[in-house]
C-alpha cells in the first residue's frame, strides 16, 4: 500500500492511480475487507488467496464499485465489503481461468495453479466465490445479490463459450463480442451498477453506471486481447502470445482472418485450429496482423466502446470523481500504445 | 421417472424410493425445475449438466429439502426451485471434485471430466453454482441465502482440508470428522434446515432439521468411505478403492492405523503417503482393515451419528413423512451390508 501510494505522487501517474489516491482511505478499507474475509482456519486458503490477491493486481473492479458509490453517496461504508465481494468473484474466475488455460504467468508471477496445483486453485476459487456471496448476504441487499449472481452466471457461460470456440477460425466478431461481454464486461458492469444501488440512487443512475461499466469492460478486454500480440512482456505481467498458443479467437485474429489470403488462412488453420505451432509462428502471426492493420482496427473498435462508456458517464453527477472515471476510459484504450 | 416409479412398487424398495414415491408429484416439480434451470444458450452447459444430472443420482439432497418443508407446510411451491438450487450446488461440487480427484467413474458412468475435459467441468460447475444463487435470489429469502452460502463456503474449506491431509497418515479421527462435516454433512444440514425456513416454521424446527441433516450426512459419508473398501463395484457406481488410490485419509484407514503394527504402518506409509502402490496392495489394505475390525468400528461410529439424527427428527411433527425420514437414517447405515 505504501509503495503504491509513493508511486502515485509521480507526475506520470495513471487515472487509475489518481482514482485510487483520491479514494485512498476508502480503498484502504476495501483492502482491509479483502484481507480480512479471505481468512479461513484452513491455512492453504489464505496462503493461496494471498499469493494472488495480496500480490496486488490493479483492483480496478472494487475501485469502480467504490467510485460509482461515491458519485452518489460520500459517506456509506457499505461498499467496502461489497467491493471485496466483487474482487473475490474476479479472483475466483482468475484462479479457474488459469487452470482451464494452463497459464504459466499471472500478474508477473508464476500462475497459482503451477505453485499450488490445479486442485487447490479450483477449490480456493470455489471458496472465494462462496465467500463473495456470504458478504453480499451479510450486507442484505437482494438487488446487489441479483446483480452479482446474474453476473457470475453470465461469466461462466462466457468462459464456456470461449472454450468451445477456441480453435474455430470461423468465429465471427459478433461471437467474439458476445464472449467478452459475458466473460469480462458483465463483471465491470455489475461492479459499477451496484454503486448507485448501494447509495440508494434511482434506477436510471444504476442503469447509466451499468452502461458505463459494460462499455469500459468491452474496451478493456479488446485492448487486453490486442496487447497479447502487441506489448512488452514486462508491461503485460503475463506471457505474450498466450492467446495464440491456446488457439483463442480474439479480435486481432478475427479481423485479420476477414482479409486473409489462402496462405494466411492455412497458417491460422494450422496454428490455431490444429494447434501445430512451430518456432517463429508467433512472430509470423504478429506480422500478418500488422499487414492487415488488425491492431488498428481492433483499437478502433475499443474506441467505439470507450465513447459509449463516456456517454453513459455523462449522466453521473459532475465533479472530480466523474472526470477521473472519464480519464480512466481513455487510459484503458491508450495503455496499448 | 417412469422406470423409477415402477421400481418403487417392489416390496424391497428403499425408504429413499418410498420417500420419493410419497412426494412424487412434488419431486416431479423439482426435477422439472432442475431440467429447466440448467438450460443455457451455450450448448455445452446443458449437455454436460444433463450428462451428470439427468443421468440420475439419488437426488437425496433435494428430496430432503422437499421432505423437511412438507413436514411443516403441505402446500407451498417454494421448495421446488430451492431444492433444485441445493442439487446444483451438489452437482457443482461433484464436477469440481472429479477434476480434483482425477476420478474415472461417477454414478456408474465415465466421469464428466474424462468425457468433456477438466476445463468444461470446472466452468460448468461454476455455472451451476451461480445458477443456484440466482434461484435463491429469485426466491428472495435472505435466510435461505445465508444458510446455503455458508454451506458453500464450508464445503470448499472441507475440500481443501481433505486435499491437504491426503497422504498424511498422522491424520486423526477428529480431523477426519471435521473434514466430512464440512465437505458432506454441511450440505445435508442446509438442505434440511431450509425446509422449515421455507415453510415459515419456528427457529427450533429449523435447528432440529439442521441437526437431523448434519448427523445423517455424517453417517452417510462414513458409510460411503467404508463402502470404498467394502462394496460390490456395481452397487457403488464408482470404482472401488478410489480413496485408497488417492491416498485419502478416511475412517477405515485411520481406525486401522490406530492399532497398526510397524509393518502395517510401513504399508500405509508407502501406499498412501508415498503413493507407491503395486498390484495387490488394495487387497492387502482390505485385509488389514478386516484384521483390526476397522469396518465394524467405522459402522459403529456411523451408527452413533444415526442415533443423533433420529433424536433430532423426533422433534418434527409425527406422521408417515417423519417415519420415512427415520427409516432413511437406518437405510443410510445399512446400505453397507
Amino acid at each position: 500500500m505504501v509503495a503504491q501510494a509513493a508511486k502515485d505522487t509521480h507526475a506520470s501517474s495513471s487515472p487509475l492511480d489518481r482514482l485510487a489516491k483520491m479514494l485512498d482511505s476508502d480503498m484502504q478499507a476495501v483492502n482491509a475487507a479483502i484481507l480480512d474475509h479471505m481468512q479461513s482456519n484452513v491455512p492453504m486458503i489464505p496462503k493461496l488467496a494471498a499469493y494472488l490477491i495480496a500480490a496486488g493486481g490493479k483492483r480496478i473492479r472494487p475501485l469502480l464499485t467504490l467510485a460509482c458509490t461515491r458519485l452518489y453517496d460520500t459517506k456509506t461504508s457499505r461498499p467496502f465489503a461489497l467491493a471485496a465481494s466483487v474482487e473475490f468473484i474476479h479472483t475466483a474466475t482468475l484462479l479457474h481461468d488459469d487452470v482451464v488455460d494452463g497459464s504459466e504467468e499471472r500478474r508477473g508471477k508464476k500462475a497459482a495453479n503451477l505453485v499450488f496445483g490445479n486442485d487447490a486453485s479450483v477449490l480456493v476459487g470455489d471458496f472465494l466465490f462462496s465467500r463473495a456471496f456470504q458478504l453480499m448476504v451479510a450486507d442484505g441487499s437482494l438487488d446487489v445479490l441479483r446483480i452479482l449472481s446474474d453476473a457470475s452466471a453470465i461469466i461462466s457461460q462466457g468462459e464456456v463459450m470461449q472454450l468451445t470456440t477456441a480453435g474455430n477460425i470461423a468465429t465471427s466478431m459478433e461471437e467474439y463480442e458476445e464472449i467478452i461481454k459475458a466473460k469480462t464486461a458483465a463483471l465491470f458492469a455489475s461492479a459499477c451498477e451496484i454503486g448507485p444501488v448501494i447509495a440508494g440512487a434511482d434506477k436510471s443512475a444504476a442503469s447509466a453506471m451499468c452502461e458505463y461499466g459494460l462499455n469500459l469492460g468491452m474496451a478493456f478486454q479488446i485492448v487486453d486481447d490486442i496487447l497479447d500480440y502487441n506489448a512488452d512482456h514486462d508491461k503485460l505481467g503475463k506471457t505474450l502470445g498466450d492467446d495464440f498458443r491456446e488457439g483463442k479467437m480474439t479480435a486481432p485474429v478475427i479481423l485479420a482472418l476477414a482479409e486473409a489470403t489462402n496462405e494466411e488462412r492455412d497458417f491460422w488453420q494450422r496454428t490455431l485450429a490444429e494447434k501445430k505451432q512451430e518456432d517463429g509462428d508467433f512472430v509470423q502471426a504478429c506480422a500478418i496482423l500488422k499487414r492487415h492493420g488488425a491492431i488498428e482496427k481492433g483499437l478502433k473498435l475499443a474506441q467505439s466502446y470507450a465513447e459509449k462508456a463516456r456517454l453513459a458517464l455523462s449522466e453521473a453527477p459532475d465533479g472530480r470523481l466523474r472526470s477521473l472515471l472519464d480519464e480512466l476510459v481513455s487510459f484503458t484504450v491508450e495503455r496499448s500504445h
